[in-house]
């Protein structure tokens, strides 16, 4: 049986707050006011600017110097400029995944690899969207680089963010990335560490050009 | 001629504690006490609370539940996770380079790169640690990836702690860093990208092998 700590104030409001911009409530640009939070969720003024200094270092918001917080811009650089780093360290985290698997500590990921199938066809998008992430934080435990594992913790947020902006405008592309889960976990117990980099490369391309076309679509819903 | 913000309050007395953290003063696993912090600057309990989070996103203290905020430990599985991950973001960052200099924005980093040959024989060892530093930050400029800056300067605190610990025992370095910065700046003017992957992972089996002798030779002053 495990217990965790119970989240601080400010980590519950970072994540009221990460919730209403991956959800898209909250818009690139649009500022974040310290006193409406405060007001709104009955909180300290303290505890709203730590909560901002967390979901700064996710990459969801920007501290301006005397203009305060703002939900962070998604352009089309920005968007290559993730993805491009984001499928570099989940190579690096594959490749030491399938370095360090035992039969004991792979047995999550591959329930985790089933759920992921079994959620494919769900209405619920959001929690397939979810359930890779989890594979992903399992890998953590299995692959053992703790640097890695935070920073692809921080960049999570974001990466939800863009995800869902385009499952929301694209839901077979469930089945897709199904595929991909298990075509990746075939590599990792093979140990193909070759393989790797072409099958992530091959999905960081298809997930960033489903999200810049999910982007284009959202700044002219004329067409 | 160029304006920058003033940094915050937190932001100074994070620079502060980190300074402290780097040139050893706090050792790892050292607690960190938010009551004596804002006796000793006369600050608030708020910003030091702020400045505690901005130091855990950069890799310096680990902020445990019910215990507060602690020194992050070095351990050899840390350093090697460490340069394994610093490695791989400074290859990206150096290919980047090498696809996007002109002669224009170069320019700076020659200078540089000279600055760094100019201070290698210098008594002022510190001084040569940030010299390199400094010259990744100028790439940022050239390489254009925003998620990569932040992530390689949310991690320079930490390597600045590792790389001073590695400087402090081992006085001549310098002259190996110095010649490396040459050679990959060579590599990177003559955009040879394949040389990169390698020039890098050997200064950072080096640079590796230099902190683990530290720490090794700090945890046992008898030798």
């Amino acid at each position: 049986m495990s217990f965790s700590a119970p989240e601080s104030l400010s980590e519950q409001i970072a994540r009221y707050l990460a919730q209403r911009i991956i959800q898209g409530q909250l818009k690139s640009g649009e500022r974040i006011q310290e006193t409406r939070v405060v007001s709104e969720l009955e909180v300290s003024r303290g505890s709203v600017r730590e909560a901002l200094l967390i979901l700064e270092s996710r990459h969801l918001i920007d501290i301006l110097p005397r203009r305060g917080a703002v939900v962070a811009m998604l352009t089309e650089e920005g968007v290559r400029s993730l993805y491009d780093l984001y499928i570099h360290l989940l190579t690096m985290l594959a490749q030491n995944v399938a370095k360090h698997w035992n039969d004991h500590n792979i047995q999550p990921l591959l329930a985790q690899v089933h759920a992921i199938q079994a959620l494919q066809q769900s209405d619920d998008k959001m929690a397939f969207v979810e359930s890779g992430f989890v594979l992903m934080r399992m890998a953590f435990a299995v692959a053992g680089n703790q640097y890695l594992a935070d920073i692809l913790e921080d960049l999570q947020p974001v990466l939800h963010r863009t995800y869902s902006l385009a499952i929301r405008r694209s839901p077979h592309e469930t089945e897709y990335a199904a595929r991909f889960f298990a075509g990746l976990m075939d590599a990792v117990l093979s140990r193909n560490q070759d393989a790797l980099p072409g099958l992530l490369q091959d999905y960081g391309r298809h997930q960033r050009e489903l999200v810049l076309a999910a982007m284009a679509e959202e700044a002219c819903p004329c067409v």
